[in-house]
Order: structure tokens, then C-alpha cells, then sequence
């Protein structure tokens, strides 16, 4: 896979080593997240909102009620920045100045575009499910032509795009070595506790295997706790 | 306490039942984010930046370097957006269509100011790190003057603000409850594994009492993995 576009825009300028194009690293990140973080102006002022996206190829995808005035505005070709993040650890430096975060960042800048062909916005839908539980559509009653109706999805180039990686130990100061202070990385994750079965399911039903194995896929590792 | 400001820009339209502006819900989500999301508008184009952020009562405080376009851009009181949020679970319904995730966010649209304050200065990087690790300050070498020249400190006033809380299971249509098809809620938090020390400290360090309490804090409840 090539590179993604670096552009003056996108070009970090800060901790320029923690940088990279590459879509290998970009699109692990965007598909590991669950929530995005979608930036754009309204009357000269910044907005920022949480929603969930999917990746598909070379494309974001952002979906929403019709109604929504996020998605509406990105969906009049207005400049729009999608930022997702991953929180990897806690970095406990020796030196205050050192204490930082490891993490998993992308920046994408572009101008969205509905998806208004039925049979692709049926697909969207189908994957930001599948990515939320993999295995979960077909364990679903599928969206109606109303529901479609009311549902906005747009799509996004990913192509004007930056990753920002911090992994590893504290980077202290080299004379900071030298003193007492315990450093070292406390390591975090989304992690899942047991389903919760919706009080309204007949008694005594089974979870099925969909569940089980996703409530698996968020287990930390080597059975920590 | 009582509630922010709800104005034309923060009152919530979509699903305004999830709205709050209570003080009490939006500092406990401010609090409890380890990350927020900055919104700022550069020549036009908006970009949405991860950063820390701690709040102190009616303010909440950024920090960076002094050389981060994010953060002089901001400090030129342009009006900024900060955005955290909390993902508390994904809620599987019954239709694809009310698929959701449970979740806290809270929106703060504002004007930064700079810090230059010594001590407010150094009080802020006191209570960031204190954010990260209850205690840890105490286990620091503090900032140098030349540390505290090259960090740039914002304070923000929590004034026009509005949080977002999607709890419980799902919503589906009532037709649908008599569908075979699993519902319920699978529970995430963000968890800590065990801490890993600074191959660089020496062999045979204890590990301190604020890191094990730390590492207790994100524990899964009920000793759940």
C-alpha cells in the first residue's frame, strides 16, 4: 500500500518522529477505533462531535440521522477534519516535564459527500454494524426503506491524512536517571465486562456465540485483570 | 451547583432527552476523560487535536508546547471547541437500525487564554500530572524554569457547555421485541494491565504504592477480566 498524501497541511510539526503516512498504520488505527471525533465550522464557529465511523478501502464513512445538523453541514462539501484516538498507556517520567500519554492518533482533512445509492448506503450500515460486532448482522432485523430514509451516511476520501504513534518508556533527561523516582508505563485498553442480556429477552436465553466472542476480543491480555 | 449556560449553539436538537447542562454531569465526565479533542479553525480548515486537559472548579486547562500551532492558535482567542468523550458500552438491539453505543460526552465552545502566571502556570502541570496519577507529584523532579518557558498553559472558561449520556439498553421498536434475536449491552472501560517498569530503573525496585493504586483505579468491577 502507498502512502498517504503529506501535506503542509497534514505535516507534523510537533515530535515530527512520532509522525506517519503510511496507510498500513493509519487504516489499523481507524479500524480499531470506535469513535471518531468530526471537526467542522458552523457560523465561524469549531465544532467537535463523537460519532462512529467505518473504514471501507480508501474510504471513511460517517453515518447519522438526516436531521442532524453535523451532517449536514459536512455534507455541503465544507472542509472537514476526522481525528480518531487510542489511548495505549500512561507514561510516568521521572521529571514532571516528561509525563505523557502512549497513544494512537490519525487526522484525516477532506470534504465529505453523501451516499445516497441504496444498495451502498445498505452496505455502510451493514459494516459500521459488522465493526461495532463482527457477525452481528445477520443476527439483526435489517433497516427498512424508512429507516434508510431518516439514516445519512457520507463517505470521505482518506487521502490528506496524518498517524501520530507515542509507544514505549519515558524519554527523560538523562541526568534524571540518575534519581530515585519509580518510572515505568501503566498500559490501558477498552476493555469488556460480561454482557448485560436486555431485561426484555425470554428468560434462560443463551448467548450466542457472536457475543461470547466479542466480550473476547476486548479481554486484556494473558488474563490480567 | 448550578447549570451552564444551554444556548442556541449548545442546545442539543438531536435526541434532546440525552441533553444535560447540569455542572455535576459535565465535570464528572471532564474529569474522568483522560483525553479531550480540540476544534479549531486554521485558514478555513478545521482540525481536531487529542490533547490532556484537567479542570480546576469553572475552568478547564490545556497545556503543550509553546511552539504548537494548536495551541498559539487557540491562545489568539479564536473560538475554540472541546470535546471528550467517555465510550461505555456497545448496545445491541434487536433492528440494526437502533445499534448504538453507550457513552458520555460533553461539548465546551470557548475563547482560550494564556496562563502566565508562574505559579498558576506550575499549578496546572501539578494537578495534569495529579489528572494522570493520584500522588505522582510527590515522585517527580518539578519543572525547571526552562521547562516551564517552553510549555504553553490555555484555561478555558466552562461556561457554554452541554453534556450528552446514552445509558442502558436498547430502544427498539416495539414490533421488534418479539424477534428471536439477542439484545443486551456489552460493558467497555478503559482497564489497566499490570504497570511495566523502566527497563532502565534498577533491578529490584518496589513498586510504589501510587502506582499500585493507579493500576487498582482501572481495575474491571467485580474482579471481571
Amino acid at each position: 500500500m502507498e502512502a498517504v498524501r503529506a501535506t503542509e497541511r497534514t505535516q507534523l510539526r510537533r515530535l515530527p518522529k512520532r509522525a506517519t503516512y503510511q496507510r498500513e498504520t493509519i487504516y489499523s488505527i481507524l479500524d480499531e477505533a470506535l469513535v471518531c471525533h468530526v471537526g467542522f465550522a458552523y457560523w465561524d464557529q469549531p465544532y467537535v462531535i463523537p460519532t462512529l465511523h467505518v473504514r471501507d478501502g480508501d474510504r471513511l464513512y460517517l453515518h447519522g440521522s438526516a436531521a442532524s445538523r453535523m451532517l449536514n453541514t459536512a455534507a455541503t462539501q465544507l472542509p472537514v477534519c476526522v481525528t480518531v484516538t487510542l489511548i495505549d498507556g500512561l507514561v510516568l517520567a521521572r521529571s514532571a516535564f516528561h509525563h505523557s500519554v502512549n497513544y494512537r492518533s490519525v487526522v484525516i482533512l477532506g470534504n465529505a459527500a453523501r451516499v445516497d445509492d441504496r444498495e451502498a448506503k445498505l452496505g455502510v450500515l451493514r459494516a459500521l454494524v459488522e465493526k461495532i460486532a463482527p457477525g452481528r448482522w445477520a443476527h439483526t432485523r435489517t433497516p427498512t426503506d424508512k429507516e434508510l430514509a431518516a439514516t445519512m451516511v457520507l463517505q470521505f476520501p482518506i487521502e490528506e491524512a496524518s498517524a501520530k504513534v507515542r509507544t514505549g518508556q519515558p524519554m527523560d533527561d538523562e541526568a534524571d536517571y540518575a534519581l530515585p523516582h519509580w518510572a515505568g508505563v501503566i498500559p490501558l485498553r477498552l476493555a469488556a465486562s460480561a454482557p448485560i442480556v436486555d431485561p426484555r429477552m425470554p428468560s434462560g436465553t443463551a448467548t450466542p456465540e457472536h457475543v461470547l466472542a466479542l466480550t473476547k476480543s476486548f479481554a486484556l491480555p494473558n488474563g490480567q485483570r
